[in-house]
């Protein structure tokens, strides 16, 4: 229904290098959770209702892209899902215009909805879309200092990642029709979901099965980024550790493959003296425990919500 | 109330890096002539709907800014309004996501119009947004091409900066409770007021009063920008103008003042032979006389219409 309904947008032919970008990056792909969710969400509350929300799922993947075009320029990513970016691909004026112009496409899907809802959707929409770009903006800031508190992470991943899943889920309940106690459930269970999976994220970057995973094992660590893991061993680290973890962030290990797997070994070595792997398992585990807890809340019973938890279920017990 | 309405947002303080570059561009000013726009068209039907249609002309001055932070990226300007731009006091980086959180602004204070006329006001933002970045974007495709025709160079500006007058009346309108006939109306009257303060800017750039313009006369010659005068000229230019005119393109007269006069001058020199001045002053009047011919449409009082005909003669007859 997702993919048929982007195909289906009536994008104009012209300019192209407006539009061309568009149907690029969202023909590459990606697994289009965010507008399942919608829909899981507006299905809890009959299947009629499922097609009325499908123009706010599409509204929910046009804003994810956007994000993932605008944030690839701000990070200067060359590769998205494989594929070069578009600002590689094209420049990056085409990248930040074709972005602006993908975030209107989203809210024309949103007024599609039809009048009846559209006016708290708009609501849930515009704070997300703040947020996001609130969480953006302190992702960018972090970068640039030594280390942050995990509070602070907490609340970054919240605001660029795990508020859109809440939010799409949310938005789905309005249109079906969701009491405020049952939408406030959904949001909160999402926005749960979606920090765990970040924290998981983090964990199998160097813990998952390269095999499965399809990317070098470890490259947060070479990035220097702040992941859970980093947070949780500098504030638990001694001086000669922390010391260690330091100088290890000064080094850049892009010319040198052998000092690079040496980098990861020795950061590797810090985060097991310190247990962090343990700690960030349980921190995801408290997540997904209150994510759970919220679904127990609701109204409905507990057979609505079981394709719910199984998509849920199947983000969270990846091992690569 | 423009003012005092922007000043009232509350913008969060952090991060700061997202929220004082949004502060400073609603502070470096404008005329605030598009949200005044949307308040007069609201005041044609009855002064208390004045009040109701300031969060939307609150939702189209942030717009403007939307652009003005974006475009001057993709123009790579130094300056707007005398004072430096956005991505020049901050980064990049910084432009890009102040702009796009100014976006989202736009769209919450359109949200706090009321549910009565949201999905229209909606329709008609959306739709004027799109048209908005297909103008930036033929604006920027225009610039690599020798020369464009009257005819294209007319419908980008009409999409780059016209349907923002036009959809600021139609909004304000809409506000007021206009009949879809006066709407429209109101919406072509802008649209063709807009078209036309850009051929007179164009006119300006090198025939207006240098004491009262404050940027230098004929600036558009040296930065070879295909304003009306030079599409006009290049249109009715014999071989030996064509190719004068071709030439002087290829002279880059940043660094010598008096080659920059003596090209400014032999341009002049064959605009002059061919009547471009006239002749665009005299396209700018079709568009004003069929802008007022829209009022003349319309189902209110020639009396309730006076303060909006004051507002764009003023905006059309000045020499500076």
């Amino acid at each position: 229904m997702i993919d048929k309904g982007l195909a289906e947008m009536k994008l104009p032919a012209q300019p192209a290098r407006l539009y061309e970008p568009i149907r690029y990056i969202l023909q590459i792909g990606g697994k289009r959770i965010r507008p399942m969710l919608v829909l899981l969400a507006a299905d809890i509350y009959g299947e009629d209702r499922v097609e009325e929300a499908l123009p706010a799922a599409l509204a929910i993947e046009l804003f994810h892209n956007f994000t993932l075009m605008h944030d690839d320029i701000m990070d200067e990513a060359p590769l998205r899902r494989g594929m070069p970016t578009v600002h590689e691909k094209w420049d990056t004026d085409v990248a930040i215009l074709s972005g602006d112009n993908l975030l209107v496409l989203a809210y024309q899907q949103l007024a599609n909805v039809g009048p009846e809802h559209i006016h708290s959707l708009l609501f849930v929409f515009n704070r997300m879309a703040q947020e996001v770009c609130e969480g953006q903006q302190w992702d960018m800031e972090f970068e640039q200092l030594e280390m942050i508190t995990q509070d602070s992470y907490l609340d970054m991943i919240r605001l660029k990642t795990a508020v859109l899943l809440g939010s799409a889920l949310k938005i789905g309940a309005i249109i079906g029709g969701a009491s405020d106690r049952d939408a406030k459930c959904l949001y909160e269970f999402g926005t749960a979901i979606g920090v765990a999976f970040q924290l998981q994220d983090d964990i199998l970057d160097l813990y998952g099965d390269p095999k499965r995973f399809g990317k070098q094992v470890g490259g947060d660590i070479l990035a220097n980024k702040k992941t859970i893991l980093l947070i949780n061993a500098y504030a638990h680290a001694d001086e000669r550790q922390k010391r260690e973890l330091l100088e290890w962030q000064g080094f850049d290990g892009a010319r040198s493959p052998h000092r690079s797997e040496q980098k990861i070994q020795a950061v590797k070595q810090i985060y097991e003296a310190l247990r962090v792997q343990e700690a960030a398992a349980k921190l995801k585990e408290e997540y997904v425990a209150h994510a759970f807890s919220c679904l127990d809340k609701m109204s409905v019973g507990p057979d609505k919500l079981q394709k719910l938890r199984l998509l849920a279920q199947s983000l969270l017990t990846r091992n690569s």
